[in-house]
């Protein structure tokens, strides 16, 4: 019953559902079935006094249960516990928010009164502002807690920091530095939601999601695409959490390298094979060009590399003049940023850059994840 | 006449107050006699076109006027200068904070509009969190301001700092290393409205409040009960200021310490014994344990000691086996956190286990202290 | 059409505009010729079920036309791009936002849903901060970006940092220590408006702007006044940009300097006189004092010299007792602060003191900047 108030105060996030998901109005005093609910009362002035002229029930209880079933208020610790479903649910919902904001419509009654704690134990100024945008942007407001795990507060453990900072908030965003640190916090905090920023070298899901949901968004659909790897796929953690994550699609992979050291890892090839996805390794980009739909370049990661000179010499680097080997419309170049030398600022302009936009999806997807975690949350 | 209004929006916020309290509703047209009033305005459309249906006040200025008395627009300094009539109001309100919270209901029109300044020069992440997301769920803002009094701006004096901040803000929450250093500020800064969140080893009011708090909302009384302290009460400002606060309640006060250092300084309870309160000294927890309704452990304070280890020799530690001396019910174990020690992790999943709680009543009681500070205020 | 919903949602908005100029209502209906806008949407519960009552226009897109020309949208990056008709507009809604703020009536409707990037090359709190409030006033949320420019994340460029962050918001305030640093940054990202908070030596047109500003509410015009600055005038950006947005005006200027290296510079003295400003300059604040209306003080810019006490050996100081010297009302002292001995603190209590108001000020010129550029900004 809850999406009939959601699609009156949201018509545009219904885009993409058909009229029968939608139904219709429900008088007000029917409600009272579903037990006590927080109305947000306006007033009218009449011969009798004031009194209430609605009572409308609070939006940021009223997602569509279509789009929570399996999510509200879960942890989303990887990318991969996304079924198929859940995520064309999440699409959906993050399609009809970027929709919303193109059109300068507030989306801030979703998470009205809510706070998210953002939690960083390991800097990262994009990606923290970027989830605390999207709470914002959902009426949300933010707690900034950041600390590199080295200097804890007079000796008190992680737990217990991450439990105290949960008790006064509705949910929680953490980074940090232990692979798996972050699942041994959710194991111990269960009564509020833990989205995974980032731990270490283990996986960083919304970086996945968001990259899945720029090809969506750019090209329309992700199957059928030939999707074309290229840096240091050895090191890069975003690249690994994509190769897997697009088995759930019919796509075709391309993993170009400039030197051994930078290839795929076996355990990916071999999660991707065992789904029977496709997969080339090359060594050369004007080879690979002409029939990609989706360049991913990627960064030497020199912060783990004795010599960063020695990484990044021969390495592929998109230009204007190498990209004439590409398909003119219909591809795109994307990079997680930052980046350092891999794309030529002169493509910068090519309708096919979409890295910057690629950013900006991340808040689309970010607000549709803490929609549905926090929606109908208790 | 405000209560009226407050009444409608927040009903849940008046399930401690009589119906005597509440009175019956004001027609709209009888409010002119309070002078100009900022309206939030509702239009709807009409043959003869937009015109507003209500014309509601302000909610943030509406706090019922009994929460007010004699501390609205006020500085609060010091736990000791409330009332117990002040605290029985504060509670009520801090209490329908937390019953609306846990119902789900959002309070944010109650700071709209408002900026509380959070100005640390001395860095608290927890307090400074706590204040911020109590002004946050209320509906105001928050700017944060955090500088070490050492690296004061281009020479300018901290006085002129927060003179020029307090010109920004409605309320300033400040922490400073300097004991009185707050009083001195809140002599000179008289138009906007300050909250002592720590001076030094001075007075630190929140804390106080918030412990006496847990324990009505835990036990649901204060009066009557057998509290002991345990630890390192030489040094512990949260211990001096709350047995001073609990003076005003009917109990009996424990002091248990493992070491004659740590002991209850003579000041304090000198003025317990000048109000009546029962106290005693004990060197035994087992002992002190069977008759506690509320055990409060606190940390040795090992910043101010040369040597670590031996002052946590031979310190009382909570344990599961240990609480089995204490009552089975009825009785909980706070702790002002972080702890060290004091506590093991495997007593924390025992109801009884109180202090994670006791951290989430400090926003209720934060947000209690702000609605009424910057309530009604011009 | 849009100021018809602004003037009544906001009426105190419109004080100081003709009744002409607000026109009158429009009924909802036709509303639709503007193609669809995104409701406000607030239910009615009748026989029929639950239906809307009114659909309001988001306010954020309702800002009056007449102040918009030429501002909506587009980068401010000098107080000298400001026409004297561009500057009425703005310090008219400035005025309107103060009075408004006194009266304590909201205003977060105006950029409600709306992110401000607040970027911070160099460290500046206090312009820092004033910024996000007048952006929080208005009921858009902030996002805090500091780095210097020696820890460029990664390897990144400022352009990339920048682009990235501007992809996440709706407007940047950006600071950054190189001289038109701002101005290149505002070549290239075209599509979302920048403001200068401070490029170096260059300009701060916000600082300019709020001076201006002060005076007018202070004093009612700028006109007839004879301003007088005093100090360091050689090095104090502040006072170059001041003495020429002053131009716009007719003003006497008086220059006092207690050392010939403090003298204004030959630049901004050709300026002013090509625009046939009368200006002056002397030696003696006590001869200057009696026919000042404005006393504009400045601090000794200490950071460029080698000799801190000798550069502030014999500067002029305000004290109450100098101030005998000028008119007892009607003039004021400003000051953009920090002070490091220019202005004793005995002096603070006088009426004629309006250096911490100017501060205040600059809160509403800012709230007036960001409501004219975000407003109807697809």
């Amino acid at each position: 019953m809850n999406n009939i108030y959601f699609s009156y105060v949201y018509p545009s996030l219904f885009v993409l559902q058909s009229q029968d998901e939608l139904g219709t109005p429900i008088p007000a005093t029917t409600q009272s079935d579903e037990g006590p609910r927080s109305p947000i009362v306006v007033y009218q002035p009449t011969a009798s006094g004031l009194i209430p002229t609605a009572q409308l029930p609070q939006t940021h209880q009223t997602l569509p249960s279509m789009w929570l079933e399996g999510l509200s208020g879960k942890h989303i610790l990887s990318s991969l516990d996304f079924s198929k479903d859940h995520l064309r649910r999440l699409y959906n919902l993050a399609h009809s928010f970027r929709v919303a904001l193109n059109k300068n419509k507030p989306l801030d009654q979703i998470c009205r009164g809510k706070v998210m704690g953002n939690l960083f134990f390991e800097p990262s100024t994009r990606t923290s502002n970027s989830f605390a945008i999207a709470m914002q942007r959902l009426g949300g407001t933010v707690m900034h807690f950041s600390e590199s795990t080295s200097s804890q507060t007079k000796g008190e453990t992680v737990l217990d920091t991450v439990r105290i900072l949960a008790s006064y908030c509705d949910c929680l965003v953490i980074r940090h530095p232990g692979k798996g640190a972050i699942h041994a916090l959710a194991n111990s905090i269960v009564h509020k939601p833990i989205i995974n920023a980032g731990d270490g070298i283990g996986e960083h899901p919304t970086q996945a999601l968001l990259d899945v949901f720029t090809i969506r968004e750019e090209i329309g659909t992700v199957n059928g695409l030939t999707i074309t790897m290229v840096g240091d796929l050895a090191n890069g953690r975003t690249v690994h959490s994509l190769a897997r994550l697009l088995c759930l699609y019919k796509v075709k992979l391309r993993y170009v390298t400039h030197r051994d050291e930078f290839k795929m890892p076996p355990e990916v090839k071999s999660y991707v094979a065992d789904r029977g996805i496709p997969q080339e390794e090359m060594t050369s980009l004007e080879e690979a060009l002409p029939d990609t739909d989706v360049l991913y370049m990627t960064r030497v990661q020199t912060e783990r590399m004795s010599d960063d000179k020695d990484a990044r010499r021969d390495q592929f680097v998109v230009t204007p003049e190498l990209m004439t080997l590409a398909k003119p419309r219909g591809m795109i170049v994307m990079h997680p940023l930052p980046r350092v030398g891999e794309i030529s600022p002169k493509f910068d302009s090519d309708p096919r850059a979409a890295y910057f936009r690629q950013a900006e999806y991340g808040t689309h997807v970010r607000m549709a994840l803490l929609a549905i975690v926090l929606a109908n949350q208790k």
